[in-house]
C-alpha cells in the first residue's frame, strides 16, 4: 500500500425524493446560481420545475443553461463562464449525469481564472479555486457527483481532456434513485459499464499488499453484476436502481484507488474513441476493456486470476492459471454482450482503422498505464484485438 | 434500503511518516491547540516530540493535557474544557487512540457549550458546534478518528455514554501504520475485535435490499480475518498494520450503514461491563458479540447463513441452514479466541452476575437493537449465555 491522501468531503442526500431538499442545500452554497443541465428530457419530466421551485422556496435566485451533450463540449463550457461573470453567479447546480457535472466543473473553475479554462484540461494551468458545485443525479455512470475530475471535448481538435482538481469536487450530491427509473436500458447498461470500468481501471494495479481495497473493488463490481440485470427487466427496480446509484459514486470518489495507483489506459484509449466518433463512453469501454486486459494479463497473471475466482466465481485450478486468468475475462465480455453493450469496435461504428492516429493522440503525455505501460504499439495492438470480443 | 446522508469529511493523510505534516495539517485549524494524549508512552517513543516540533515548525502554539484513559472519564473532559477556555485554544490535536480521540471530542463540543458537557451524553442537550479535532492514531480500534461519536463514562455513576453528532467528526486524521508496531498484541487484538464489531453491528440490519453495503461489510470482515493473525506473528509487518488501520477507519466513518439502520445492542450491553468493570471495550465485545448471535439468530436465518457462507466459508447446504448459521458464529467465535480473546464473560474477570442490574442501565433509554429488539429478559440471558462460549 502506498501513501496516500483521502478527502472525498460531498455531502450525500440519498433516497426517495431527496430532490425536495436542493433548495436548503444550494442556498448554502450561494444565493444566486446557474442551473445547468443537458436536454430538455428533465424539463418534460417535472424535474427542473420541482429543483427550482425549490429552489425559490429557499430564495436561491437562478438562471438557467442548458444543452450540454453527452461528451460535454468545450464552447459551452466558455459559454458558461461568461455568463456567470456576467450574472455574477455564486454557485452551479447541476441537474443531470457526468456531462453535465463535468461542464459545470470546467465553468465553476473557469469563472475564478484570468486565462483560457482549456489550460486546466492540456495541463497549462491547475485550478485552485473554483465556484460551488451542487448536484441533482439523474444517471449512475461518470461518478462526477463525488469526484475531482471532469472531462470535456473540444469541437475543433476532437480532443477529450481531462483534469482532477480537488476544488471542483461537488459540494452536495443529491441521489435519488427514482430518477433513474426513466433511463432507456442502453444507457443504463452504458452508465454501469462506465461504472464497472472505474472500479477496474483501480482493481489492476502494480501495487501489492492491497487486500483491503481489492475486496472493496470486488464488493463494487459483485454489486454491479448483481443488480444490473434487474433493472434491464424491471426499470423501475428501486431497489436495484439504489444500489447501482450508490457503488456509482462509491467507485469514482477514490475510495477504491487508496493506497494504488490504478492504471486508466482503458480510459485513455476509449477516449480517443469518444472523440473521433462521438461513441458513448461507457459502450466504448464495453469493447475497449476487454481488448485491454487480452492484451496485459500475462504481466500478472496471479492478479486476473483473482479477478475471475472472487469477482466471477470462475474456479481456480493449479496449473491452470492461464486459463482461469481468461476464462474470468470472458466473463467479463459476456457480461457487457448480456446487458446490451457492445462488444466489438464494428459495433460502435468505427470501421475505418485510423488506429496509428489514436494512439498519437492517446500517447501524446507518453506512456499509458500502471498495471503495464504501454508504448504506441501496444494501444494500437488494443484497438486491432477489439476488433473481435473473446466469448 | 433506507434513505440517508452521508458526509464524511475528514481529510486522511495515511502512511509512512505522514505525522510530520501534522503541524501543517493543524495549523489549517487554529494557531493555539491543546495536544491531548493518555499515557506516557507517546512520549517515550518520542512521537510526541515529533508532533509537539512539527506543530512549532508550523507556529501552532500548544499546550498539553495528557493522562487519558481507556473507557475515557468525564472528570478530564471537564478539566480539559476549562483548560481551553483559560488558555484560549482554538483547536485540539490528539495524539492517541478512540479513549483520546473521544475525550477530545468531549472537550471540543464542551468548550462551546454554557452548560454541563455531560447533557450531550444524556441527551439533555445537543451538541451543534465543536472546535476543530485533529488526530494523529496510534491505535486502530475505535475508528473514533472519522466518526461522529465519542463514548466518556462518569466516575461516580458507572455510566458510559455516548454521543454522535457531525461537529465533533474529525477534520483531518494522521494514519501511519508504523505507529502501531509496537502496539502489545492484546491491544492489537482487543482493537481488532472493535473493528470487526462495528462493521457486524452494521452487518445486521433488518433492511432488506443493501446488497452494495453487505458486500462492503463483507469485504472489510475478510480483511481484518486475513490480516490480524499476521501482525500478531509479525509485530512490524506493514502491510498487514496498514490493512488493519484503513479497515478501521472506514469501519467506523457511517459508509458501511448508508441506507441500513445498525443494530448496536452488542456495543450497549458491552458498555455496561466496560463501565462495571473497566473492562478492554475489544475484549467485552468478543464475548458479547457471540452471545448476542446465539440468541438472535432465528430472527433473521439467512442473514446469518449469508454471514456464516460469505464471511467464514462455510458450504451452504439446503435444508441444514440452521447448522450452517450456528457455524458461523462458532467460527467468529473461534477467530476471536486463535487472536488472543477472551470468549466467555469469566475470563473478562467478572463472576458475579450482576447482569439484571447491568440490563437495566442497559436498556434505560428502552429496548436495544434493531435486528431483534431486545428487552431486559434478552439482554440478562445474553450475559447469561456468554458464560460458556460455543467451540
Amino acid at each position: 500500500m502506498t501513501n496516500f491522501t483521502f478527502h472525498a468531503p460531498t455531502r450525500i442526500l440519498f433516497g426517495k425524493g431527496e430532490e425536495t431538499n436542493v433548495g436548503v442545500e444550494t442556498a448554502a452554497t450561494g444565493s444566486r446560481v446557474l442551473v445547468h443541465y443537458g436536454s430538455d428530457r428533465v424539463r418534460k419530466s417535472g424535474l427542473l420545475k420541482r429543483v427550482t421551485d425549490s429552489l425559490s422556496a429557499a430564495n436561491v435566485s437562478f438562471i438557467e443553461l442548458g444543452g450540454v451533450k453527452p461528451n460535454p463540449r468545450l464552447l459551452l463550457v466558455r459559454e458558461g463562464i461568461d455568463l456567470c461573470r456576467r450574472e455574477k453567479i455564486e454557485a452551479i447546480l447541476c441537474v443531470g449525469g457526468g456531462s453535465v457535472i463535468d461542464s459545470a466543473k470546467g465553468i465553476a473553475a473557469g469563472v475564478l481564472y484570468d486565462g483560457d479554462v482549456w489550460d486546466f484540461y492540456t495541463g497549462t494551468a491547475e485550478p485552485t479555486k473554483a465556484l460551488p458545485v451542487g448536484v441533482v443525479l439523474t444517471i449512475p455512470a461518470a461518478g462526477s457527483e463525488m469526484s475531482p475530475a471532469t472531462v470535456v471535448t473540444r469541437e475543433d481538435g476532437k480532443q477529450k481532456f481531462y483534469f482532477n482538481a480537488q476544488c471542483v469536487r461537488p459540494v452536495f450530491a443529491i441521489l435519488n434513485p427514482e430518477l433513474t427509473f426513466t433511463l432507456p436500458a442502453y444507457q443504463t447498461a452504458a452508465g454501469a459499464t462506465d461504472i464497472m470500468a472505474h472500479t477496474m481501471e483501480r482493481y489492476f494495479a502494480p501495487e501489492r499488499n492491497v487486500d483491503f481495497t481489492d475486496r472493496l473493488c470486488e464488493a463494487t463490481l459483485r454489486t454491479m453484476i448483481g443488480n444490473v440485470p434487474k433493472v434491464l427487466s424491471t426499470p423501475d427496480d428501486y431497489a436495484a436502481r439504489a444500489e447501482i446509484m450508490w457503488a456509482g459514486a462509491i467507485a469514482h470518489n477514490d475510495l477504491l484507488s487508496t493506497g494504488r495507483t490504478g492504471d486508466w489506459s482503458s480510459h485513455n484509449i476509449e477516449h480517443e474513441l469518444s472523440a473521433q466518433y462521438d461513441v458513448t463512453h461507457g459502450a466504448g469501454l464495453a469493447v475497449i476493456f476487454p481488448a485491454w486486459m487480452r492484451h496485459v494479463y500475462k504481466t500478472d497473471i496471479g492478479r486476473f486470476v483473482q479477478f475471475a475466482v472472487r469477482v466471477w466465481d470462475v474456479e481456480y485450478t493449479a496449473g491452470r492459471e492461464e486459463e482461469v486468468a481468461i476464462e474470468g475475462i470472458r466473463r467479463l465480455t459476456r457480461f457487457f454482450r448480456s446487458i446490451g453493450m457492445p462488444t466489438t469496435i464494428a459495433e460502435l461504428g468505427v470501421t475505418d482503422r485510423r488506429y496509428e492516429e489514436m494512439a498519437d493522440q492517446a500517447l501524446r503525455n507518453g506512456p499509458l498505464g500502471s498495471f503495464r505501460k504501454l508504448e504506441k504499439s501496444d494501444v494500437v495492438c488494443i484497438y486491432e484485438l477489439a476488433e473481435r470480443a473473446l466469448v
